[in-house]
């Protein structure tokens, strides 16, 4: 697809930043929330944005409230185009608190999800059970991504315990680690309650880990996204993206929007 | 449809509180606003999240901004979902300015809507206009919705004037009354400047109705509706709900997710 | 169309206001900005929208980004309906950025955009360059539109400046001049960092302009298109306005809508 758009724009004007390469890519991906998007527009999203797209997250348990029927289509149209879909991490700590985790991990694979989210975000859980999940959940061939931090309105990082997660859940086998952002990107993680990134936590973060690319940020606001982009390049792991956002991300990433414009063409040496 | 989807997922995740109830209900409806929908993504929300809505409001004068074919479709796919359709409030008050209103609930009876909100959230409407409203629409066989609260930024309810205009509304005909909460969810009704709820008011008013489910909240924004269900449970009627939201709130009430896990299931007992 | 609702709503249900004329018209004008709309939302927003739509920019970088045979059906859908389509003033800074301005320009002529935008928000720009860009812009005959305003946040306009630009923009065959508020609408321009509009700058500077229509104002919140409305009239051109406001907006102009209501029932007589 990139190449027929290259016969038609100048590559250079296609991507100004000259950093961002085709899927499947380890590094800087995109993840989408689906807060339950309809038939139409899902296969819109897909049409529209699909290769900007790594990872689609079918939001907390709205999966189970639509026809199967759809929920397959989506999966379906997920595989299609090399896109891991997984349901809410929510959804899996109801299982845990109604004592279901078996069943929904059957569910889960059967419907043909090829992910699943591991949080702790709303419930309290020992790292034995935190452990077991991830372990769990690879054993079934899930990628598994985990998530450090709570949703509760002024839930800030700590920058030791969240290296420490890393490193024990890569260990357990989970592939991403995901930063809590939450839906509205405020008060919560790395956010300030005008959701605003709190300085210096990030870098010290990232420098203490020997691949940051396992971090994933979730980053639902345009400004967010594009100041990890500008603090972090352009190939920065973002999650919890609007749909309707993905390709004005896509354009922050490449330097095709104001925001992000004079860092990333100006690095690219033009 | 619910049955089907219990057959994939169990039942126990599907409805952690253990509260909802299928359509028609009574109690716990879902008013959803649409502010001019494109005939594609209407379809795709009766689709994914017909089950969950109750009523579509039309929003305002724009049921006459497109064309009539395309109006015909949405009422009667909203007939076939038994979905209540009505214009804006706001319409009537514009036809009650022009001395119309025999005009437009001719109109709104030929097109097929079975509902109409009668409001006076921009004019001046003496208590006898209002009550006159309410009985032509309910004779005409409406389903009427009367609204309480002025549009007007910093407006606050008055909780005995509230409670005197219910009663009234009621004993001529209306089956509801809207709280006013606009599109915004802010600086006027229930709602702050932040759009948080007032303390207090709302309880104070419910204590004093026979039937508190005569009252559907207008609450636009997410953290409204999770306060309204943690506070009033998760059968309140809320309104001017965005299209887009429509499976978040019904995750809301269920229990499935972040904002109302703890409130809603540990009150189911498991 | 309009004779289609008129024949089912009142004519005076439908405009209120009693001053919107029909397409092609050269004052009341609405731009919309399309950050990535996929294929059937574009469809929708047309069927639903297009005799309310005069102008479509398609977002920054955007157009870049998804398949050209997309690019082409919403440049086709266009033309069809009376729409001037150009791609975002940001494309034509980064082609200026990398020297390939005439690239550019042919690649955008040969896809059928009608319009191009002018901007200088991100880069430098000397006055010269400019002006040779409107002039090559209108050579090729394309629509210019220029636009006045840095993107950076907390820039504001100077009066004498942007009358000065206004002017000499027209002379070298720019049609409308564009007044900087982004996508965010908070800031910039005549915004303040609520969003609020300044008082006084906007009547000051359209006293000193031989016909103020040739301003179009970036509007894209709601309070912002209210306040416009209600200061300068239903007829003052609009811009990047989202998608799904596009009716709203509509009902705006008609005094359809609550926040218009008042101001221009009353002025229009009734």
């Amino acid at each position: 697809m990139e190449s027929l758009r290259e016969g038609v724009w100048n590559a250079e004007l296609i991507d100004p930043s000259g950093s961002r390469r085709a899927k499947p890519r380890r590094i800087g991906l995109t993840m989408v929330i689906d807060k339950g998007l309809g038939r139409t527009a899902f296969r819109d999203m897909i049409e529209t944005a699909g290769d900007y797209i790594d990872i689609i997250k079918l939001g907390f348990g709205t999966s189970a409230l639509y026809s199967h029927e759809l929920l397959r289509e989506k999966i379906t149209l997920c595989k299609q185009h090399r896109i891991t879909v997984m349901p809410g991490g929510t959804f899996l700590e109801i299982a845990v608190l109604k004592g279901l985790v078996p069943e929904y991990l059957d569910t889960v694979t059967r419907l043909g999800f090829d992910g699943i989210e591991v949080s702790d975000g709303t419930i309290d859980m020992p790292k034995e059970v935190r452990h077991e999940l991830i372990e769990h959940g690879a054993a079934l061939g899930l990628k598994v991504f985990t998530e450090y931090g709570k949703k509760a309105w002024g839930s800030k990082l700590e920058t030791e315990a969240l290296i420490q997660t890393i490193q024990d859940d890569l260990k357990y086998g989970s592939e991403f680690v995901t930063i809590e952002g939450r839906e509205s990107g405020k008060g919560v993680g790395i956010y300030d309650e005008q959701g605003k990134c709190m300085g210096g936590i990030i870098e010290d973060v990232l420098a203490q880990l020997p691949d940051p690319h396992v971090v994933l940020w979730e980053a639902p606001l345009k400004t967010q996204q594009a100041e990890l982009i500008n603090r972090l390049g352009p190939e920065t792991n973002l999650g919890n993206i609007a749909p309707d956002d993905v390709l004005s991300l896509e354009a922050l990433r490449r330097g095709l929007r104001a925001d992000t414009i004079n860092g990333l063409i100006r690095k690219a040496g033009k």
